[in-house]
């Protein structure tokens, strides 16, 4: 803000044209690149990996501001490292960069990449699945896969297990402060990447079938796939009951009735309700306990749901 | 810093009268605000839940300054909320924005609003109870309620439980980078907030008498509401014995002696010690141990303390 | 980097020769300082611990970037908080300034100091076994007593308990901005810090000995102390197996044969194997489980292992 009132006021001074020039390159890259980098991983944050991450970054270029969506992806759980992608990307601005390591391949054969979507975000990864969910609700602009002989931090090549640190984190920083443009990431791949296979919910003959990708740990919530549109087709409406049954491959784990709510608030303690929750997805949920643990729901490519009308 | 010499600079140069006003005014508000905004919440860091908060703040103004106080708050745990705050706001800059969601009535009638204390603070909360010690111990300037129509993200209407990403992150980041004044967060209300009750610490007939509102869990020791004057009034000097009781609600848990000392490193390990820990409250521990789980002594607004002279 | 251009074009312009050499000053101090300030501690994060040094830290200077390694130290352990400063340091840029408390001894006599490395990083603790493995593998440059009258937050004289808040955070911001130098911290002590002993590896009879001075806690690996130099003196090749016996003590607790790889995607899942970390330490895991639990290896200084040619 002050540094653009700074350059707005220099532009007004007539001064030898080159000198402008440098300043309006300035001004545009300042304009177009906000310097953010988001890192996730399964690191966990109880040893140094991650703030080892960080201190590349720093290195790379100290005007980065450097971020988190978590570090306690489960070790080596792909899925859920896809899914915290999609569910924090579309709240950071256009032209943040993430790094997501969760990589039980690493140092064997799979693509290191980076996506730029269709929103304008950057995901620089493993390709190994993590993108599944980024790829089809933000959409895939371009794939680049990492140049990693010149985008891989000076004298690590004798460390065969920590990309995150040697190629991901330092092409991010690279990248989100403008030392290397998308094209210099390196070779353009064609627009696909590694997609972990799941079931696209559906509506047939009155009920609505999807899957419990995650839980919302903390409370106990049980989240699914199904969104707003979809739940329509059922005609429920807000205040009534949905019937509900959980299945875990084929064994049904639950069936019950579920009270429709805006908000946990409506009703009173301990009552099940069902609900959008804030991805505008449908989620079953009791106020002030776990459904998860009061019914032994869990979540995975296993677990699936089956909601109809009353 | 540099900026400020910048822009000292730039005043020397006399220029055209509104240019300069510009540039006063850019300095100005750069003097009075330091862009920090302070999280809290219950969310946990296992899921995308307080980066979501994070990446609305930066939408907002990419030259905020994000902090924790912590978001392992037990779930709806307001009154370790409130302690929270009142714990670590004073030693955070004048200026400062906190945002803290612990929010178990999400999308109910409680209020939504922005406490200003005489301490130059600010937070925004739902008014649930988190805002009882704050208050007390920081004084109450000015609380305005959230006006939702203006200050909510675009397009988040639709999600009804997620009012720390839709409404308080966004408007504390509003707020904490000046493009709201306290008075755009919406309208004034009275001079109160909802109050937790609780138990005065007291002196009576050679006895100090208080609760337990919190444990300091990583080291297990035991933290009261009982300061350094009204200890006082019992007369016990540094090395003396404490006499000490320990009620969960009418059932004696503890009782036993204490060393009064100022810090664990005077006794040998193992040894059962009264302190005044870092707020200057008196505390209970055991050099390398905990006290908590030796004597199982916990905290909460059922648990009170009773001190006496050996 | 913008304002870098701010200031190259202010100096092109003639102006007086006192502004331009306010300007060169404030350009230098920018040249050689990045702000940058990382903590470390075993306070955990469920708590406001962390969070106050870090207001007090942007008391100091709202221009600094703050960061962590971990948090989660075990309570009192030393031993970790040594390694996990030697484990990231070295990935930080020169000039970065460490703050580390894990402070048993907190209000006895261990010195509080400042330790500058060879490799141009500082390091804020007390000095009580926390700079070992720095002090070692970084080199000593000079160590300075903190001096608690001139380099303690105001008005905290009162507070024994949290040296951490009060005198190493604050110290660290005056030092990583700059507003005190290296110098002003306090008195110069002679160049050596308490060191925590241990056994250093060695090569004897076709054997190498070392430690396990730590384990990959989030996948269960087990770290030890052994380099790539050391190993090679085995003779042994990528693809070969190695014999491992580990101890606790006298007490042997493995002993098989794990096979020499890179990384683990070259073996199945399920396999022992034995590989270089990121550290570039000789390290044993299992591809997709814990070896650590599997084989009930863990680490500290009394557990040791074996290495020789199968």
């Amino acid at each position: 803000m002050k540094l653009l009132s700074c350059f707005s006021f220099i532009k007004n001074i007539r001064r030898k044209g080159q000198i402008l020039a440098m300043l309006m390159v300035v001004f545009l890259r300042g304009y177009s690149q906000n310097n953010i980098l988001v890192f996730q991983s399964d690191f966990g944050l109880k040893d140094g990996a991650v703030s080892a991450m960080k201190g590349v970054a720093m290195g790379v270029s100290p005007g980065l501001k450097l971020f988190d969506i978590t570090h306690e992806i489960p070790a080596y759980n792909i899925w859920e490292a896809s899914y915290r992608l999609v569910q924090t990307a579309p709240y950071w601005p256009e032209g943040t960069v993430f790094v997501s390591v969760c990589d039980p391949g690493v140092g064997t054969q799979r693509k290191s990449v980076v996506l730029l979507t269709k929103s304008g975000h950057y995901f620089v990864t493993p390709d190994n699945g993590t993108l599944t969910l980024i790829a089809e609700q933000l959409g895939i602009r371009e794939v680049r896969e990492i140049d990693e002989v010149k985008n891989r931090r000076k004298n690590s090549n004798e460390s065969y297990t920590f990309h995150g640190r040697d190629v991901y984190a330092f092409t991010g920083a690279k990248l989100a402060s403008k030392q290397i443009t998308f094209e210099q990431v390196g070779p353009k791949l064609p627009n696909e990447i590694v997609s972990i296979p799941y079931q696209e919910p559906s509506f047939d003959q009155g009920k609505v079938k999807g899957t419990i990708p995650i839980l919302d740990i903390q409370y106990g919530n049980v989240w699914t796939d199904i969104d707003k549109k979809l739940f329509a087709k059922l005609g429920i409406k807000v205040g009534d009951d949905i019937h509900v049954q959980v299945f875990n491959d084929k064994a049904k784990v639950y069936e019950g009735s579920v009270k429709y709510v805006n908000t946990f608030g409506e009703v009173k303690e301990g009552v099940d309700v069902g609900y959008f929750n804030s991805l505008l997805n449908f989620s079953l949920g009791i106020n002030m306990a776990s459904f998860s643990e009061k019914y032994k729901v869990f979540s995975g490519n296993t677990w699936s749901i089956v909601l109809s009308k009353k």
